[in-house]
């Protein structure tokens, strides 16, 4: 069993978290659902919904996957003094760390893609500029360079998610979950008609 | 502007909501949304999301869409002397009334769907043996009867979310919205792999 470790903050994007806790959230023999943020609290994402967080230093967990969700409030942290050495520090100690969207950016401030491939959201790819360390995919619905999963934008962490549950837990745990919620899963990382949009 | 009033009780679905709210939250200038529950208070998922919410008793709105999700906690309130009139209540009100997964089966016990069409989730489809008032339609990713839309299981919240948003304010946003989210929007009402795995 191992923590799933979910940093919010304000004006995060209501499906980056909530399509991959869907996902993880129902193994519930293997993944423990968390949420944190800086100062704990309610914590708003960007389409109203607010959630009960614990603070980041709070947080005892000594086996986690850390979830970083993208969103319009990370254009406000990603040169925060405070926001990104809490999430490097909690990037260092993780055993798997999953980003969904322009989580993918907040991760990359942190040094720890450089030299990795990675992806983000497409329509605002451009950003990724800003990290040019990073080996960036443009054309990938999600990334994995080794215990780093990246995906592009938001409704991509869905599939990233059953992507990570395969590849730890086996193809038909994955797949089952794909049946129970009900989900077209595209579970082929490769396939990414949304990168065409914005080339 | 519309309010969308979204119906929480402990071990609601996440995505039930969280995928609806997504698209339709995105629609700044179109819905608001709104949590409520029957006490008010933190109402936590099946998946573990602890989400505040306001009570019932102080909701008054007068121009509303309804959500109300599926869930394992639908299993409880289905019978529930509190739950059941509040929201035949709140539906009474609505301008439009959408609900993923099991919350077809709780709204079935306000009344509302007798002789209407409706659909449910396709794993547990039985439990709408329990309502045979109701028009069910055991093949359909989500039914439209009027003002009510009615969808299957927890991932298909988010294709009628679409349909609802195409039908009430055109198929461009919709496609736009589901484009701007990278999700690969099912369009067609009638597609249902999911229905033929539980003949």
């Amino acid at each position: 069993m191992r923590d799933l470790v979910t940093v919010l903050y304000n004006d995060f994007e209501t499906l980056d978290v909530f399509g991959p806790i869907e996902i993880l959230g129902r193994l519930t023999d293997q993944f423990n659902p968390l949420f944190y943020s800086l100062a704990g609290g309610i914590v708003t994402s960007s389409q109203h919904v607010p959630v009960m967080t614990e603070p980041l230093s709070e947080l005892d967990s000594t086996r986690y996957v850390l979830l970083i969700p993208g969103g319009t409030g990370a254009r406000d942290l990603v040169d925060d003094d405070m926001f990104i050495p809490a999430i490097r520090s909690l990037a260092e100690h993780a055993e798997f760390i999953l980003t969904v969207c322009t989580g993918s950016i907040l991760l990359s401030r942190t040094g720890i893609l450089n030299g990795r491939r990675a992806t983000s959201n497409k329509r605002v790819f451009a950003w990724t500029r800003t990290a040019p360390e990073v080996i960036w995919e443009q054309r990938a619905r999600w990334v994995t360079d080794g215990t780093i999963y990246t995906s592009s934008g938001v409704s991509a962490g869905m599939d990233m998610a059953l992507g990570f549950v395969a590849d730890q837990l086996g193809y038909p745990l994955a797949h089952q979950v794909s049946q129970e919620i009900e989900y077209e899963w595209n579970e082929d990382p490769g396939h990414d008609p949304f990168s065409a949009l914005y080339p």
